[in-house]
């Protein structure tokens, strides 16, 4: 035996490029994601807006979330200066639920941390009128629970023209606003990350405010709370946050420096045929479709 | 703060039955998944298949995984000969990778532990036939991938009506059998657990013989592997599997006692209805919709 037989889906993976071997066979061998990543102009590319990105430092590194105010702007200045007021700074992860939610937030229930400038209720951002003319870059293969979804600056998102609004979706990775019953009743203090199989039903319920960029094994591989909800058992079952930063407020030459695919170009239009049409030596029958939240949000280290 | 508040999607993921108050509301409250499962007979469940059910033993527990022999006979075979011979038994769970695969088998490709009585290649069991009259509970609601969609002796599935053939669809928790290039190089030997979000479009690429019905969480909340393609570049972050056995090989009162709601009953159509009908006082819109891999799978301990 060796290693490439158990390597399931390598191609699946990382689309690797056909050879010269196979470009005999079939001389027009239709562009891998990997070919697609490879040959993209600078331009494809933005750099995560430092003004709307958040650093939460906890023991084993650093994740990375990109907010996006254009679908949550009020939710996404009150965290913006929750983090400016260090509020999350000492606080933890207090539950992973499989195939579900990890979520961060104030644990003491007794003597909760105070919001400092922020209040506690704020007006929902389920979803936001349609803005006439914006970049949503639709996948033509439909989806279960939208009338439309596709791309809005990378992010996952889904319309409703006849109701004239737009949301994020909850694709894995992306991140959310806790709440109670009351629609009003998150403010940001509170935030959870997509850990598993989209959790569409979520959508249009909650304030979707962003999506992990980098770093979401630290989130995903947490071992899962045992209690009611995956909430954990015991304080030092939690992760701790050590802090919580806007990009911005670093020195440019502290940030990490990211970029992602623009959803508005042509080099994702060609990264989403990639993933609809599989080829390659691994594949015996490709889909010649994709769900949007198999559509990859690729992100790499910026030169 | 109270915890109430940081418990997004409390409702969600439990489906909380709406008190007197909500009643008085709203007199025929529509039931919620949790109301389903309190209220079904013995008959909407069926212990696992002892015959069909491998237990596999880790550092952090057992994992249950119950093989689907009706779309993958030849590959259920191996793998209960293949542990029947203590093959898996010191091997190794050797690549992590995030919000795809966790996959186990042989990490030694110099020296190869022996296949024992099974052959190294197996016809591919990708799709086959569909059985007239067999118990197809079909989803109303579409699928992005395939013309129909499902569930079979509780297993998700999809269907070509057309193509007269059926599959197992890759949905979190559900087990493949990784292979090489070819189609029959593929035999057991090497098994992955989707971890993440549907990868469907290795649908009809690989052979999947089964589902993880506990356990997930040991494999899920692995720490990712840093090699490509999530393997582990060390020998010692590699997770040993201690033993693999048959369930039928045990005496009855050492198996663990499951069961699994019946897709075959009017009690899993009351349940689909209740996560595509999202009431209570948490849900601001439902969904009135559910996709393939969100319909709840619910395996109980069985008294």
């Amino acid at each position: 035996m060796n290693r490439s037989r158990i390597w399931i889906a390598m191609a699946a993976a990382l689309a690797i490029t056909c050879g010269v071997a196979q470009a005999a066979k079939a001389p027009v061998a239709p562009p891998t994601l990997a070919d697609v990543i490879k040959d993209s102009p600078a331009a494809a590319w933005r750099e995560l807006d430092p003004a709307n990105t958040l650093y939460m430092d906890v023991a084993g590194g650093r994740i990375v979330i990109e907010l996006a105010p254009d679908f949550a702007p009020l939710h996404a200045a009150n965290i913006k200066t929750l983090v400016r007021e260090k509020y999350f700074d000492g606080l933890v992860v207090l539950r992973s639920q499989d195939n579900y939610v990890a979520q961060w937030g104030d644990a003491d229930e007794k003597n909760p941390r105070s919001l400092g400038s922020v209040k506690p209720r704020l007006a929902d951002e389920f979803a936001v009128p349609i803005v006439p003319g914006s970049a949503f870059k639709r996948l033509k293969d439909g989806d279960i629970y939208a009338p439309q979804v596709g791309h809005v600056n990378s992010f996952p998102a889904a319309r409703d023209p006849k109701a004239g609004l737009t949301w994020l979706t909850h694709c894995y990775a992306m991140v959310g606003v806790g709440r109670d019953n009351d629609s009003d009743s998150g403010n940001g203090s509170s935030l959870y990350v997509i850990n598993g199989h989209a959790p569409r039903h979520l959508d249009r319920n909650v304030t979707v405010v962003g999506r992990v960029m980098q770093g979401m094994s630290l989130l995903s591989s947490l071992p899962r709370g045992t209690g009611r909800l995956g909430f954990y058992e015991q304080p030092e079952q939690q992760l701790k946050i050590a802090s919580m930063r806007v990009a911005a407020d670093l020195p440019a030459a502290e940030r990490v420096k990211l970029e992602v695919m623009r959803s508005d170009t042509p080099t994702f239009d060609a990264a989403v045929s990639a993933v609809r049409h599989r080829g390659g030596d691994w594949f015996k029958y490709s889909p010649e479709r994709v769900e949007l939240c198999n559509v990859p949000i690729v992100v790499r280290e910026r030169k």
